[in-house]
């Protein structure tokens, strides 16, 4: 039996013997009775053992140390101690796997930065076990979201040919001995003898996959792990993380903002209903307030504004800035901050300059903005990037070759606007990022089970 | 409003106007009236579109090609016709997007090895929409069982400096160009400049890091894209594929097969209740008595049968065999064949001699066997291969060094058996055999939304 099966029938098994197999967190005893608190990992909250002198193995069981695996038998009772309502009354403990005195997780507060140095110990703890418990339930959630709505889940390939993103920024893949790349007659690495017969990149996006399944099944959504070789040591970057991308067929881009708003707070309704103690415990000692910061985003409306607006908006804001908010250029963090904290919630801003975003985004009627959207997000920044797509053949085309872009062997996306072409419009969300959010985490390293950054891939 | 939700509750909509949008399956019109198959890729079935002469776009109309995309309006009413009980009685029609002459998919018979050449348009077609369909469906039908089953979801990292697997197996990632590998002064490539400043790979498994989490969660499933270098041009393989590997603390052999069984019938039930229509489809045009074989496995308790059993049946077959059965050895198709055959159903085949697998399962009391076990289905082979995995720290390590297995930077593996170790119990499913076997399809490239085999990535 789990824990967390007897947690939430409790009263079921008032008066019952049960066995359960799990971890000792702690182990204080006196000289007549002692206290285990005793973790399976199926439940946030630890289940008390009650042990005294009248067992015959008082001495062996008073010995066991942190962090072992152990067999018990006993009894469920209602607990005269404060702190649980029930406890297990001890008949009998099994060592199943012993812990050395040095073990490194110990009941107390162990830094975050000490914990990464042990990732693969970190979700015994209280704080990861509460953050990857939250990452599973989320995922779930936006399956079922998903699902419910009649997309379809499209695996969107990793290993491609096409170099369509740029090559420098996507990772090469080989079966090559990278000491000894064979060469051909000119001297250049002779990909023919390389298992897919020519060069291949890993993708840092499923999108343009996920648009031809889009317009097969009008809904889809990709879920799977996306690399990318930024060198960015930041708190919001890793080169391997998860991403979600919906595409979704005769969808313009208030409607894909619809989807987004609706999938979000469907997302954390979810997550809060499923996880109470562990958002409990992020509350307490992570982001004070962020149960009311999420409840609040359940009840309101999302802020929709352009971008000319929103950089109206900072122009006018009696700011001193780092970088000067400018039409036709980005938005940077601080400006992302003061929007979010000026609207208090969640904002999209709309129609971005064409030039700093994506050639397949749909250009607007006024030829200098795109139909693209960015979600911003109070404390965590952009937490999804949207857009409805160009499907104008002409058009695509014509951005492609302004940007240099080598459409030659990608006859199979374009097409899609020749073959019963229709609007469309997607979006991704970081999954890193959106865990960030609803635990109140703020670094990426602590949000991935092991991370990989830059000179940085242990495990 | 999807053309699904449409179906799924037809009867409100009779006599109702409704909006929708989607794609022309066929279109077929006499003088006086015209028939559009349409279908929005949502629902397996086509709406029957009728439209007639008193329509002032009539002529418009008929000249439709097969591909487009519409948005039509007009009144649900009951057929007159056979084959579908109601029908679209048209008012209007808007042209989308156009579809030329030469389309591909036109509505006859294209064979799958076509269909493969058009990949990015194949979903379009009834049995590509069924099979990627149920691929959806399955996969959320395995989030469901582990979810509700107290399992985390681990998210796996694929990139890893490790190469315990045996590197020659594994994909090498990197940033560099392979026309210009930078190098030390050995002249061996410098890694040391590469992202991670190491040599890194792509993994072929995430059970090592799986099982890290197992000892935190007691129970937790990866499911995620896992990517060989086999050089193998078969029907069963790719080289890239989906995987679902779930590992579970305090369970034993047995365990992981009960686990094993109950999980696979969970999804064949709900694969069979959420996708009627196209478990129908299968069984009539792809392998004839496909629902009567599934309903037939939920109906049984699975066989299970050591290796050596297995091989003493295997040699008092009165068959010829290609390759002669043998104790200690391996088995091959033709043997996987006859036994499932033989007990005309899936086969648990359990304790395999060590020498022909991995070194991390746990060896039996005989020191001749491990706790493997596979389980073989009719028609597909192997379907899962799991094993109680090797707790004991000294027999690991000693294991390892039998097999030249270099475990220096691999403490995070053996020390779990250390650190609170206890029995615990594995198992992969290779996810497109799953849905081979569920669909009947006999080519793994044929589940695969854009499959990658060797000399082949293309799209």
């Amino acid at each position: 039996m789990d824990v967390k099966d007897l947690f939430e029938s409790i009263k079921k098994f008032e008066g019952k013997e049960v066995t359960l197999e799990g971890w000792v967190r702690n182990n204080r005893n006196q000289s007549n009775f002692g206290f285990v608190d005793f973790n399976d990992g199926t439940y946030f909250k630890s289940l008390q053992l009650v042990y005294d002198k009248e067992l015959k193995d008082f001495d062996n069981i008073s010995k066991i140390r942190v962090g072992s695996a152990i067999r018990v038998k006993g009894k469920i009772v209602k607990s005269e101690g404060s702190g649980q309502s029930h406890e297990m009354k001890v008949s009998s403990v099994e060592l199943l796997g012993d812990s050395p005195e040095d073990y490194p997780i110990q009941p107390k507060r162990h830094t975050r930065e000490f914990l990464r140095e042990v990732a693969y110990l970190r979700p015994r703890t209280n704080l990861f076990n509460a953050v990857f418990r939250v990452r599973s339930v989320a995922a779930q959630a936006i399956h079922e979201y998903f699902q419910s709505h009649n997309y379809v889940y499209f695996h969107s390939p990793i290993i491609t040919a096409a170099d369509c993103e740029g090559s420098d920024q996507m990772f090469k893949l080989t079966t090559f001995d990278l000491n000894n790349v064979p060469k051909d007659e000119k001297g250049n690495a002779d990909f023919k003898k390389d298992l897919f017969g020519k060069k291949v990149y890993i993708t840092g996006s499923g999108q343009l996959h996920g648009e031809t399944y889009a317009l097969a099944y009008k809904k889809i959504y990709t879920f799977g792990p996306t690399l990318r070789t930024e060198k960015s040591n930041t708190k919001t970057h890793a080169n391997e993380f998860w991403m979600i991308e919906p595409e979704v067929a005769f969808c313009d881009l208030n409607g894909i903002m619809n989807i987004e708003e609706e999938m979000l707070k469907f997302v954390i309704k979810y997550v809060m209903d499923k996880c109470p103690l562990e958002m409990e415990f992020f509350d307490k000692f992570v982001e004070k307030g962020i149960i009311e910061k999420l409840n609040k985003v359940l009840n309101s409306k999302f802020v929709r504004i352009t971008h000319h607006d929103a950089i109206t908006l900072l122009k006018e804001a009696n700011v001193k800035w780092e970088f000067e908010p400018e039409y036709g250029e980005d938005i940077a963090k601080e400006h992302e901050k003061y929007i979010t904290e000026h609207f208090n919630g969640p904002v999209f801003i709309t129609d971005w300059p064409k030039d700093i975003k994506a050639y397949y985004m749909k250009l607007n009627p006024d030829n200098e903005t795109v139909a693209a959207v960015d979600l911003e997000v109070p404390g965590s920044g952009e937490l999804m990037g949207g857009s409805q797509r160009e499907d104008d053949y002409d058009k695509l085309i014509n951005r492609m070759k302004e940007l240099n872009i080598d459409y030659s062997e990608m006859d199979w996306y374009t097409n899609l606007r020749r073959f019963g072409g229709c609007y469309h419009s997607g979006f991704g969300l970081g999954f890193e990022r959106l865990i960030m959010y609803l635990t109140g985490i703020e670094n990426i390293r602590d949000v991935i089970p092991y991370p990989r950054t830059p000179n940085n891939c242990d495990y």
